[in-house]
């Protein structure tokens, strides 16, 4: 039912795209942790609009205000309150999705389940404006992360089926995962991102929107995370990561591919490196039996294209029942995957923090 | 951390492979449901062991006992506990997996996670066994659904990368639906099936195993169902199948294909077929900003080639941290992708169950 | 763990006595429940400070500000979100507090809860503030359960032992409710009320400070409503009530007295009152098995005296652990009870709210 | 709604009266727990049928049956799941409550709550039965908390108005409380409590009952558990407590007195004993602001009379919706306080064990 998430740190997230504001609570959070507002405020730039051609040229400064559980700088281990206003918006803009569905998006669906009560303006509560809340947790959560040595990357892993050069991001050093945190379009290989790129602005000027794939990793992660069955690292995971609008799969290691290997090609065999359990390959993506085996927790997310384009569109007004054609006005995102990268990596480090803050259940 | 899932109902399982029973609770069961014991035993006995030359020969009966919450055929409203005992097992099999892990298994992982109290035995509570109580539940929430008219249905769709017809699954009658859950090999062309098939027993015989890719699709849900952001009905629903050993990725719709469309393709237009709204396409799966639309929820999973294959393999001693060298004795499935089919439909009838449960929340 | 309360809705509570702001969110309100914005001022006003001359001289406005959920008046069924920013207080009042803990006061317990990490100032989190949140989220249940033609009533039943008339609360109409509440000093009886009153002014002329007992009554619940054992009427509410700072005992129907009377003389025997089933007497308050029975759920709670008092008190310095003399400075309330009365009503309001939204769960 | 409580811990409860069994399941349990179950069955002995003559001579053997979660004497991390099979009943002798309510029993509050389809049979769930499971949970945690040199102590405070010796239970040593456990009649004046026992008896030949009080301390908890408000150490403990059936009326430490005492004199000042901080009174039981100061946590819950009583009583048929006469047959218990001593022990050892496994959430 609830817009919350987590189990040891638990995210409540609220708000509607032309509400007062947006904001979450994130409770649980053990006191004394470090509350660094300048990471957390870079990492909601990486989502915000205006940062790319690719991106939609609204203006929604983001700038959030902490309410509560911060003292000294510090966690003070009751709730952490935040809230990023609204500027003022054209409410009366958006009159004409009360009634006719934007094709894809929650217009028709949000008008079933809250009975036509719901904050139909700009999306609402489906707006991916209520994104920047979960990026707010996870830079928090991610600065944590990097404190204990553990690291979240994630790029573009595919735009228009143009594919990043074959690096394994799991292996990228510190250094390397902060480089491709700064690059303005995060792929390994910058050519192969500028065609990715260009993919995308041929879709603008065509009126219309590309969707992409991201992968994202994290590497350092011990060995030991993950609960039984239902309370499998992946199944927590995927559980947030398919909130973020516009997913539509999740894989972890080998994903899809693995269906079609056979067992001694897919089982990673264990050896000793030094002191340490690795495996040779990493088809199951760091977990095995829901849990971490101490290699890095890889996972791909497929992002749907932009819902909003601006060519007309067929569609209906779920009021009277009718057919009806529908131009969506505004400025849209060209390729929302872009501002996703921040957004997947933010739900990484909040399952990865989740299950670290659950520490050993052993009696001792 | 616990071993539950659901919001309007919860279901608990427990069990280990060689502990006295596996089994579950679902709490917060409506009042008066009917309990089709028979139903049950035949869902059941679609994922038995023995069913097929590709699945495992040991003799696993499942045959569940019905401790609590069912009076005079119906459901009572409190707390319905079921188990199926396992019968005897010889335990002195499993002493070598009590410190050397069997490649993509949990035996390392559930070492370092319970710090060696885990009943190691036969895989303990990350056994595939563990699947029968879900089953249980499955197959109580999936005669419900059909009373009310709706219908789950799952098909092998790939394996080996041999894939089933393009019949779309969404399309099915109910009646095909029933013809399709009867096959011994539930593919929509039994010609591919049998191709399919050919190759997992290939597999078997080369001491190897395989893997596959899952349909399922819910057909006749109602538009309106999910939950904001983190209680989308994919999020939900994926929570639900990445608990289920063995799959490493999940999508709906057009899943990982929709990233490489144009939005203008991917964008499901509504249009009025009668007095019903409906999508021509359904690239997004029957699902948009996280709830039901009416169109059919389509979902695919990637089966991960079953992890015990008797080839020799490398491998470690995770108590004296050194390599070694194992084979996995016993009767294994070549293809668990076909016990999987029930399961899988499970997660989907026992997710629409709950959403349903959850009613309209619209002050009247 | 978390600061939330509730099944069917959600309250999440944050906000610390000297933070930005004080709020809260309740999640899993259904869509189109008006929100009468001067219903719950009305409702915070009752618990305000300066309301009389044994309540605290401080200022503190509390008006609240919707940051989301509410759309055209009426929610959107998505999370309302509301926040109560602090004015500006003077901080460096509470340095002492830092280290030397007030008796009764969280001072030292939620130093160490907390590892030194918690807001100390004001008293931070366990700051009676926070009962102004739990108040907002209950005038908005009590007007909704008004809509209904469900009462919630509440009086000073004790103060100093001196008891309000035995007039039964129980019997009062939504006439009488409606001017209990609206009285400066809520009791039956005015005369018992200024007794009470004038024994808490002596207490804060004596630089002390007095407690007292509050019962309250929800009429025209509907039988029904419970959740099997642990879901108990009595254990959610009892939950809800000790949340509130300065409660320390709770009953229900005849309460302790019950442990004194026989069966034959506690057993409220049922009898038709023309169609309706009703008891001749309700020594059970209203519940039997956890569940309403149809008859006005009645309980008492008991008010510690304010814990803060101007005398100096002997204690200790938790930094130090050494043992110290404190005098707590500021203007403190002679008797908490009377601004508990709607912190009180909320709770109960707030409970049969929740239950009322869980609906009938009986399949049909 | 279901019926499970904890967060540390979770326990959920199952079973009818007349189901095939009774039991629970407890999940999130630390691997390694030593399993004592000759420890088990002690404590479940102290709560089972036929210990004396004022409880009821009905023969219930509740032996329990590990199903799950326990290998070689000790948890393994996974759920524990166990059960209590029913002997066979005389379900035929219930037929009359099907339709006829007993006065303050839950035969029609469960038929309106589950629409009739609740198993009525000797009160199906809210059987006092299900007692049984709690206290095995209680037995578990109560084993842990001893080994790490914490005690659970009660007491029949009162019975019929007759006051135990007035003998702080808070400063019985651990020998002293294992004395108390083993008597037949836990009361510390053996004299005050052959009065109490002599009038049950004289209830009990007068086909009547009684009710009574209990007084629990756990001992030795550390300071420091406890979470924000919802989820204060008294509203869990009570949330537990009130879904013990019979109980109606909770208080800590002074509990209801504390409502006549002055600030000055409720306020438990703290000192130093050594290096330990210390209260010198503990008005408050042990809890400051919802979390515990290091003191006793004491409480004292009221037992209502046993509902079933022997003599006629006046009632309805709420299938009729007539008035109706009722004489409940069969052995009841004339006083059930002497059977819930250790349900209560359960509960507060449970709490204690669900905070203590908490751990402390302070970022190191």
């Amino acid at each position: 039912m609830s817009s919350y998430w987590g189990k040891n740190l638990k995210l409540t997230i609220f708000g509607e795209s032309h509400s007062r504001g947006i904001g979450g609570v994130i409770d649980d959070l053990p006191a004394g942790i470090s509350v660094d507002e300048a990471a957390i405020k870079e990492m909601l730039a990486r989502r915000a609009t205006g940062i790319s051609k690719i991106a939609t040229a609204r203006k929604e400064p983001d700038i959030p205000e902490i309410l509560s559980g911060v003292f000294n700088g510090k966690t003070t281990g009751t709730p952490l309150a935040f809230v990023i206003y609204n500027s003022d918006q054209h409410s009366s803009d958006y009159d004409n999705i009360a009634s006719t569905a934007r094709p894809a998006h929650a217009d028709y669906t949000g008008f079933v389940r809250y009975g036509g009560y719901n904050d139909y303006r700009g999306g609402g509560h489906f707006s991916g404006r209520l994104t920047a809340p979960i990026t707010f947790a996870g830079a928090l959560a991610n600065s944590w992360l990097e404190s204990k040595g553990i690291y979240v990357a994630a790029r573009i892993k595919s735009i228009c089926g143009i594919e990043d050069e074959d690096k394994n991001i799991e292996q990228l050093s510190a250094d390397e995962v902060r480089e491709l945190k700064a690059k303005p379009f995060p792929t390994i290989s910058d050519g192969q991102g500028q065609k990715m790129f260009d993919c995308a602005m041929e879709a603008k000027n065509d009126l219309d929107s590309v969707g992409g794939v991201i992968e994202c990793t994290i590497i350092n992660l011990p060995p030991g995370l993950g609960d039984p069955i239902f309370g499998a690292f992946e199944s927590r995971l995927s559980e947030l990561l398919f909130a973020v609008p516009a997913v539509k799969g999740v894989e972890f290691g080998a994903g899809f591919d693995i269906a079609d290997m056979t067992g001694s090609e897919a089982n990673d065999e264990f050896y000793m490196e030094g002191e340490n359990i690795r495996t040779k390959t990493n088809y199951n993506g760091g977990v095995n039996g829901g849990i971490t085996n101490g290699m890095p927790v890889t996972f791909r997310v497929a992002i749907k294209p932009t819902a909003s384009i601006s060519r007309p569109q067929n569609t209906v007004n779920f009021k009277t029942n009718t057919d009806a054609e529908l131009v969506i006005k505004g400025r849209h995102d060209a390729c929302i995957t872009l501002r996703a990268v921040p957004v997947i990596e933010s739900c990484a480090a909040l399952c990865a923090m989740d299950f670290l803050l659950g520490g050993k259940k052993i009696d001792e």
